[in-house]
């Protein structure tokens, strides 16, 4: 297919250098050319021995290096805006981590800013459409085996939750993966969420409310509801099953290895998300190198980006002062017509 | 255990048949001596060829039959106050099968009735806490190897419903087993309850509102939520995941017999509450029969038949005017002190 | 059904304990009326405090007792034989725990004694063909869903074996189960035995050959094949694929309950045969009480029996000398022809 | 990691086809430099629109095009020892798919060849060594958590088998990957086989044995049972169970999707090889290349390759003569000591 794609990586972190590994090592036909973080050391180490990689700690400056064809943002979520908005200016398509922005505010004019340009250049880093069990149950729904979907339930639990970690980040950050998730299975928008408070668990950090259940309700009356458990102490699960009404399919079960000792029969839960959905990262941006060499743009579109704000901005209202909060959208731009937001194959 | 426990059956339809079978031939030490149907033709037929059996279409008649020395009441719901409080009279001990008594103030007489007899006589007929798979979930929630419980997830499912059901159906009879078995295996009473309305499926008779998505709250903390799909079109089916502090458990899921034809690997799903809960419904009758014969009562009582009714009543208000509703019990009397409703062992 | 069938147990240790109980606690329509064994202190025992029942340490004393209309034999194996012809001279139909008769030519013996008859008095004690699963799989083959049945993969497992167990038992006592499951799922003869021999397990007794490797032949080209292993530490396992041409089933998998907690999800395993087949022993034991108060007898029979010790004997052979050793039964006495052999159910 | 690896790929038939898309689309740090292929079109259809590729009919010319710093070799196995040959003359590394040599013989004159070079060349494309089932279970093995390892249970069905695929075919080209798992999974030789006939299937092409039942015995003691099917109608399904003092584990079960609908919980049966082991080959491939690019060989060796061909070949006597087969290796030469022969990771 030609020349390797040249990517400028943005933000070094755990996730920034988790892509930079993954585009020299894993995904075929693109190149690392330029990385940018405001700690130069911590770029350094990320880019370690490949060779031809320009280090900077000014974003900007790394959106204009030499040979950069495309952007990939994996910086801190408040720098997104910014980041997108250069690399719209200069045409350069991009893969942006989640949240696209943290705010809807700030979501809506990235939104804005792509439909004015009138084609689409951002990709959304919502990886769980590149999950080998996601694009089945996707597939079963679309495909009518399970009839019109009439609820999902979901689970989300992690081992324990990184310090600083908010009540209300179970919901914008945790959750946001099952608002995309719930958006693209059903294919529809969600209207209105409910938060609801069990009792916290020992095992949570002090003034944290964990668990919490948070019901969705979407434009066509399905009803969607998430266990988020960030401190069950046992392994990370996600689990989802959609109920239609012909039939339900359910993903995310125990499997692989069954190990039987010691009067059990055991099968290892993972303990984290690189592990559970690493195959679904190499995925998600082999995808998108693939499509921007060919001048494309597919996945999860900034409009995705925009609604998954929106509906954790009302999840957070909705935990922090109680009962149901209504999710109103703007007008959806031309641009991010329904039929053109999918394409996660 | 020396003489067989003589049992007046009252009522001849599809559940006092079935028990009437089960006491001649399934369970150890019991036989019928008495049965009561309005329909004496049905009675006759349900008795079958049993010798000795007097069929009359009296209840009470049929409680003072020679040989009574027990009673179980198959009969409607609305018959069931009367009955019990009959049987209360002669001292008869009873297992009444669910729902007690439909309406809570009823449900309460016949509690204040027990209290005032200063001894338990009533068994009511939840039999999950008979079911294996309940009975290990008890087991672990009360060994504490899940740790202190946060939420229970329950599906409940059947092929589709009878003539006649209604919304509020799905509330006070169907979830009335989620109900009892939540206060079951969390040793903890209801305090408030909200119904959501997903959309119905084009599967379920009009006018019905199938599936509905019910949350219990209890006075601990815990979180309780129920599918209940009565017209899922594919078989009977009856979950729980119990989340704890330390862990979770899950029951009811698939297993059995695995076929691999044609591409897949399936197991079957039982279509019918009497294939899935038969083990049940044996080990019920069994204990009532084995307690009964050392003049013992144990099972669930008539407190947990009065605090189901209150806990449905709530639930079908608030599906008929949304919104969450309280669950208020009156005082408790020291006949059902905690300690002394379980003894489904 | 009419009067209680009285019931003559011989033997009251493990298994014949067990029998007492059930026949008295568990199964309906019967009662326990004598009990013989030659320590009758451990007789006395075994019976507890039900009433009526006459102990004694004759066997043929407790067959002509008063109101003995049929006999339960648990007494061990060598006493087999003079028991069941004794219940024959005396038309007593007989539940016998396997092995029927240890030997192939006393097995023989009975079978010609109940030949000269002419009715079936005797149902052997091969319980797994009440098993559930078993049954779910006899349906599935008998049914065809599997197409013509090609290969058997049977799995053995026990915890530890008791004191005394020899190499040869593996085949004849531990293997005879799937010895009788093969031949009555298959409806097939076994003409050829053969026993491999791997790494004993440094968890076995010194000198006792385990795991063995059992391969047996059918008259029709099926293969059997039976990892027997009596001390894997972990478990009693018992399972089964049939391998069809058009399908297999697989029975035995671990499921019920699954817990997750501590990085793992699992299921428990039983540790005992009396828990994994507590439901298959009470309906083996109903079934016979029902059908001999109906005056029938149905189950394994006298021939099941005989063909059973044949094989065990021609793998004991296999064991010690190595190589193929065939299997060749007497000629079937018209009593026993295929269709009257079954009636599991 | 610097300049790409230049790959020269002999044969463009499903399998060499399937490989250069792998190497251009899929793995990283590599590029398809030559194909060779006997028939210029196929040659000239597999490579597509790839750049810079040059496309022959003679491999050699292949071998020495410039770039060429690798070789895998993909064409039909009578045509690899050539070839291999050739690549050692050369000093490329190679990637040679299985049967390494069909005969024994060729197979031991390219160990040979190998060990006077001194160095290893050749990675053997015995892809289940980077399936992630196999290295779980390898992983459980090496680790001590089974104990030692007594038996394999392992199935390998296919759902039909191509046209010409002889009964032979079974063991060397089928059972050949169950030959080198067992080797690699217990580290031990085989040191005799014996091919068991059930009856064949009515689903099999007139004439072929299928299916059978293999056995095969290890140095020290493990017994290996292999059920190959390879007209089995439903599926592809690759399973093992490792037994060992200690315990079990099995891989290959059904996973996935759990669907519900009409009666039936059921998990989809991959149906083709490529499907179900799309992850180890590209695994495979991916640390090739890597390894290739650093001057290491890792992976499955020649002599791998060699006694995978001699373990064949004696289960081909067995089959056609019956009856159990030694089976003997030539001296190990040095390069391919124990501890060297690894390196799947």
């Amino acid at each position: 297919m030609g020349e390797l794609l040249g990517v400028a990586v943005l933000g070094a972190g755990h996730m920034g250098a988790d892509h930079i590994r993954r585009l020299d090592r894993v995904v075929s036909g693109a190149r690392v050319v330029a990385v940018a973080d405001p700690d130069r050391d911590r770029a350094e180490e990320a880019v370690g021995g490949i060779e031809g990689v320009l280090v900077n700690d000014d974003p900007l400056a790394a959106l204009d290096a030499p040979g950069v064809r495309a952007v990939l943002i994996a910086s801190p979520g408040p720098a997104h805006e910014e980041a997108l908005l250069a690399a719209f200016d200069r045409g350069l398509p991009v893969l942006c981590e989640k949240p696209m922005v943290p705010e809807s505010d700030g979501a809506l004019r990235v939104v804005e800013a792509e439909a004015r340009l009138g084609r689409r250049l951002a990709q959304i880093g919502f990886m769980r459409r590149y999950d080998a069990g996601y694009l089945e149950l996707k597939s079963l729904l679309d495909g009518g085996r399970l009839g019109r979907p009439l609820m999902l339930h979901c689970t989300h639990r992690n081992v324990s939750s990184p310090p600083g970690f908010t009540s209300a980040m179970l919901v914008n950050s945790s959750v946001s993966h099952e608002i995309d998730a719930a958006r693209w299975l059903l294919g529809q928008e969600l209207t209105a969420v409910t938060v609801l408070r069990p009792a916290s668990s020992s095992g949570a950090p002090e003034g944290l409310q964990d668990p919490q259940f948070v019901l969705f309700e979407t434009e066509r009356g399905a009803l969607v509801d998430v266990e988020v458990f960030v401190n069950c102490g046992f392994g990370y699960q996600v689990r989802c099953e959609a109920v239609g009404e012909a039939g339900s399919a359910r993903i995310g079960e125990e499997h692989g290895t069954v190990v039987t000792a010691r009067g059990a029969a055991s099968a290892p839960v993972p303990q984290d998300y690189l592990v559970r959905f690493a195959a679904a990262y190499d995925r998600e941006v082999q995808s998108w190198v693939d499509a921007t060499r060919r001048g494309r743009v597919t996945g999860p579109s900034a409009w995705d980006g925009y609604a998954s704000s929106v509906a954790a901005e009302a999840g957070v209202r909705s935990l922090e002062n109680g009962g149901r909060v209504g999710i109103t959208l703007a007008a959806r731009p031309a641009l991010y017509a329904e039929n053109g937001g999918d394409g996660a194959r």
